[in-house]
């Protein structure tokens, strides 16, 4: 069975991504937006965004951030401007799976209302686990970078114990560092009692604040509030990895003069090769077990 | 027992220093050579060189890199120019003790014929294994910021098992690198294996070159040599702890377009307030020990 991929933009991640998908056998790639790449890549097609002839698409990629909620493709390495219209979506085949990073309400409307597939990549849990990788190895290089101490033997505490909390919290503690975790239901808080680090239930953060070196929040809500940050001591760190606008009350830090950083996606900035890959990794394993089912 | 301690220049290493030292009782510190400093020490004596009273003094402590092959004193806060000659340490008490943290023949000579005691910090086991730590954390910093792929999964070969390849080893494999160490003896490459790496005897590291993400060299010889970096893979890079001039054949990677980096002390650039802290916590017990002998 061959398949015929069109990737519609997208950032350095998506040179790996491409590479693996280079190595997919009877597979055939169409690059969009990729004009301004200064190493190109050889033997694949390049088209401009309306010569795609939409009906040969088995699969459609999307960058990792999807569209905007007018349907405009972010193009990092092309000055062309792609809208994917409700129409646009209308053309394409039933067939077609289209891939993205995140999704919004846009997307999903318009994939729903043309009855086509869509994947947001970013919100399966395997891909969230192995990105989870690069975002805690970013978050070292972060600690290291701006702080004036060593990891090792730093008071740490990790706010949330899910897909990256949990490798943040494993990676600071193999480094040496004294890890407190902050979670907020009784098997994690289990977890991380079991695993020798230190458990602290959420509401009670600000209670132990005033022993933290590194404070790291995962969490998409304000949970690093005025209360928890009033008693960090004034030579910590807030490193946040949650998206924005992060979990931090960041105003208040700086009127504390409290160092706080809202990294921003960490895998694409630290290991765009590698986070290409894992995306190429899952997107492999759909299409092939697709294959399989047909 | 009161003491008194001059500090005659230093880095931002030595401002920890300084504050760990007057946590100590009956304890006077005067300062030479930080008169540049912004942010001064409240409570201390800064003086200028000349007006220093020799005979006054316990201990001296020069920076890390003592001093230059002529005596020359090298003072990052201050413009002064010290020059401490061989009449100069004729003038202090003989039982005064020097600390600095290399030294030199310039320096073994000069308090060798004046009967001064010197105390080279950095020659010592615990200070260098605790100097491993911010070491390996840079290492760890450099090998995010300049690779495109994660440390997670890279297979890393570590150049000797002393007292820095041995944290570096384990730092680097607690972060999920697949590590590999190359040694000289059968006692370290039989700890190497039972650490669960792999051992590669110094001979034939250029055999396994070319399965090397992260080339980590920490031998103060010329290892890392053609040889060696000739198999290495196009993406792969060097990072060289080794004092200047390090253990790489630099211009052959050049040549070959193998990233190499020769890092110098890391220690002071990461973490000067943990690294001022390992110097304080030793130059302590060396005077409490002392000081309790007399």
């Amino acid at each position: 069975m061959s398949r015929t991929i069109a990737v519609i933009g997208g950032d350095a991640r998506y040179l790996e991504l491409i590479r693996q998908l280079q190595l997919m056998s009877d597979t055939t790639i169409i690059l969009v937006g990729f004009d301004k790449l200064e190493q190109g890549f050889t033997g694949l097609k390049q088209v401009e965004f309306n010569e795609l002839e939409l009906n040969t698409l088995d699969s459609i990629i999307l960058p990792i951030t999807g569209t905007d909620l007018e349907g405009n493709v972010d193009t990092v390495f092309s000055d062309q401007k792609i809208k994917l219209t409700k129409e646009w979506f209308h053309t394409l085949e039933k067939s077609t799976k289209v891939f993205t990073g995140i999704t919004n309400d846009y997307l999903v409307e318009a994939t729903k209302a043309a009855r086509i597939s869509l994947v947001p990549l970013l919100d399966r849990d395997d891909v969230a686990i192995y990105n989870s990788i690069p975002t805690a190895e970013g978050a070292i290089m972060m600690a290291i970078e701006h702080t004036d101490y060593t990891i090792h033997s730093s008071r740490v505490i990790v706010t949330g114990f899910g897909r990256v909390g949990q490798t943040v919290a494993n990676r600071f503690a193999a480094l040496g560092a004294k890890v407190s975790v902050s979670a907020n239901n009784i098997k994690e808080l289990a977890r991380i009692t079991e695993m020798g680090l230190t458990a602290i239930p959420i509401d009670k953060l600000h209670e132990h604040t005033d022993k933290c070196d590194i404070l790291i929040n995962t969490v998409p809500a304000l949970v690093v509030n005025e209360k928890a940050i009033q008693h960090l001591p004034p030579n910590a760190i807030i490193i946040d990895l949650a998206s924005k606008p992060g979990g931090t009350d960041f105003d208040y830090a700086k009127k504390r003069g409290i160092q706080a950083i809202l990294t921003g996606s960490l895998p694409s900035i630290v290991a765009p090769k590698t986070a290409g890959k894992i995306l190429a990794d899952v997107i492999k394993q759909i299409l092939l077990d697709e294959g399989s089912l047909s």
